[in-house]
């Protein structure tokens, strides 16, 4: 039996984090991972696709530089070194992880952890032989892939015809063909990649649109791109049965056959709650994940929910930020979490990265707002990098309130961009102070000057 | 003779944004450009140089894509394609500035402006065969490159052996070598572009070190990296003399010859003060240019000078926010020039960018400072892009005001990261608000929080 302040079950982003604040703070934690540290993020999800995506930039960059004055013959692209390099680089950062661990003094155990119940404020959670006990529980358990229920489904899954992100990532020989079943961010990075390498890709979309709720006029964007690039869509087309050699799909009433070498099965991602004795404590679960509070707390006091688990917004920075705000409860620091100032990526080429309200939720919310809409190819660096770039910078500006609530952008560097855009909606800082910030020239940055000089 | 109630004189970024916002603000303005509008910037400096770093890196990624997977023969690099390209990025934003100021109702007009004098509070000036007057006059002439007084450097001008930042960046065939005389900022990117297409560079830079008041540890790196992409660099070496074949240099009492088919004249920049009738107006000017106070405004009433002709911080976008404090001065609205939120950018790979102020510029101020490092191998996309890369994040917090005061980084994308650096320097938000913004992950911008979380 041994004795934490803190157990953290489930060692990806969230959880990692959390254990380190946690111990920063003087928290004695203890940090139970069944698989690899890092969890999905960093071994099956946001760090090898883009180890992936930056090798295919390079492939691209050999195939089609003749406009820049680069020749080359027989360019050729070798899935096996690729997969090998990003092998290395989860490694690399897989170790790291461990490595902060062991330097804040987080006691690691490797195991499939389970919660054997709560009894005077105090949880147990079982992990190999060891019972470890503490009064506050994080659980950070995540998500996994969604497994529709297709006719055939199972079987190609069990085949190797079907994959998820977790299989995918690690294929070393491409197919000739893919088709990848949810036009939603998972789906789209991994068509972009295996389309970039000279896969046949076909992306079919239950929705009118591909890429979620992002911004209409971005996702068309992407559509005409990726279309340039090769990829085939079916919208608003359902899939009715995986065979053994393609996907059958009705969109319409109209039935067709989408022949393939290989299927995605990217058609969103599950909390996962159960299998680890969470009943044991009267969490309530509802969908789609565990119910928590603005500081990450269940109806449990002392047992958190962060990342995936809860289903709020599965992205891995929010579950670092959850991470932080959780373990400020603990310790009794001011904190809560604000899911409008969290930014999201589309890592495609191009890049898109959004924080805050869009036009559609705005509206919903019933704020007066104004929307301007920046062409990057104000950008001289942009210009001079993609002469035939149509991306752009659109800010959603709360008229009333006299602040940003939104910015959308789509286009180079975008990902890199968003974090100081949403300091701007998070400082709340009024538009004549947001017009004095000096963006170095020439960067593609300078379209969202440009954009605030529009409102 | 024609009336306007403001003239600029110059149609580089300073001067053309100064119309556009003067024209915005209800001033009838004048615009007058000698060469091509967008002056040295777009010209001949910043955007020329980022199209051909653009196409150098294209180069780069199919000759060295082996660790990617990506493979190819015969891989060649066509200098005068890469030029064209660029002339072609340089045409369009030439023709966009036209079309700018043609909306916003600026007059522009082509030629060389004379200032014949200043008479009851009205400028007049003289282009071609016409006289403009109004009550206020912007200078905004630039600079040129600074031609230092070596024997041989005139002879060398003329037969084209030797070439400044105009000449360099029009060349159509690479030379087998180059020598660069100076390892200031403009030195180093033409360095860079040269070194990455196969021509042999060497700098020759009379101070101990390069990129002039650059963080050291930065410079170290960027050192590092350039002596590996083949260049070479002479330090604390002075140019004696330069040949019909080569640069004489001398360093600690001994001589040498550097043998080469070009030399690159990168000494620095001189304000252009002369030649265009300033001193009819009784103008003060000093080294390095022409007196302003926070307001842009000369010692004569009426009259500013904006961007590289006031010597203060010779950078485009130091001239873009000089023009906005001078026309909101004429108009009445409050603003002042703060030349410690401008940040910059040095565009080689890999690249730097700074804000604020330096431990070094710190430490002359008394102030009392935490100076915090974290490095960019923290960050997953980092690693994933760059897995050999020494990027970091340097943080100056003065710990008596608790604020954040400069932010200083190497690595991959930081060009395009430091605007937000640059906000939360010009914000003043204190660390526990900068600590709840939210990076995407990943992105190699979370080396900023990562630093964050240092102080």
């Amino acid at each position: 039996m041994q004795q934490f302040d803190l157990i953290v079950l489930g060692g990806g982003p969230g959880g990692y984090l959390c254990a380190e604040r946690a111990q920063e703070k003087g928290l004695h934690t203890a940090l139970i991972e069944e698989r690899a540290l890092g969890g999905t993020c960093l071994n099956e999800g946001c760090i090898p696709t883009k180890s992936l995506l930056y090798c295919a930039k390079q492939y691209d960059h050999a195939l089609h530089g003749a406009e820049c004055g680069v020749t080359a013959e027989n360019v050729r692209y070798d899935q096996r070194v690729a997969v090998e390099r990003k092998d290395r680089v989860v490694t690399t950062l897989v170790r790291g992880v461990g490595a902060t661990m062991k330097a804040k003094g987080v006691t690691v155990f490797q195991g499939r952890g389970t919660i054997l119940g709560r009894k005077d404020g105090v949880v147990s959670v079982q992990v190999g032989e060891e019972t470890l006990q503490a009064p506050k529980l994080v659980i950070a358990t995540g998500s996994e892939a969604s497994v529709p229920p297709i006719t055939g489904v199972r079987e190609g899954l069990a085949s190797g015809f079907v994959m998820t992100n977790r299989e995918i990532l690690a294929l070393k020989e491409l197919p000739a063909s893919l088709c990848c079943i949810g036009g939603g961010v998972i789906g789209l990075e991994m068509a972009c990649y295996f389309a970039a390498v000279g896969v046949k890709v076909t992306v079919v979309e239950m929705l009118p649109k591909i890429a979620g709720t992002t911004d209409p006029e971005i996702c068309d964007i992407l559509m005409k791109t990726y279309k340039k690039q090769g990829m085939t869509f079916l919208l608003s087309t359902g899939v009715k049965a995986i065979t053994e050699t393609g996907v059958e799909v009705e969109a319409n009433g109209e039935k067709q056959t989408i022949a393939c070498d290989k299927v995605l099965l990217s058609a969103g991602r599950r909390a996962v709650t159960k299998g680890f004795g969470l009943e044991t404590l009267g969490v309530a679960v509802e969908r789609p994940g565990i119910v928590v509070d603005e500081h990450l707390q269940t109806n449990v006091p002392g047992v958190y929910a962060i990342g995936d688990c809860n289903g709020k917004l599965m992205l891995a920075h929010t579950a670092y930020r959850e991470a932080e705000v959780a373990v400020n409860h603990m310790v009794g620091i001011k904190d809560r979490i604000d899911y409008s100032i969290i930014p999201s990526v589309i890592y495609t080429t191009p890049e898109v990265a959004s924080v805050g309200e869009t036009e559609q939720s705005a509206k919903e919310k019933g704020l007066q707002v104004k929307v301007v809409k920046a062409p990057m190819r104000m950008s001289g660096r942009y210009l001079a990098e993609n002469p035939k770039g149509d991306g752009f910078c659109k800010l959603i500006y709360d008229t009333k309130n006299k602040r940003l609530v939104g910015v959308h952008m789509v286009g180079a560097y975008c990902s890199e961009m968003i974090y100081g855009a949403a300091m701007m909606v998070y400082s709340k800082l009024p538009i004549e102070h947001l017009d004095k910030i000096v963006f170095p020239h020439p960067t593609v940055g300078e379209v969202i000057r440009e954009a605030l000089c529009m409102i």
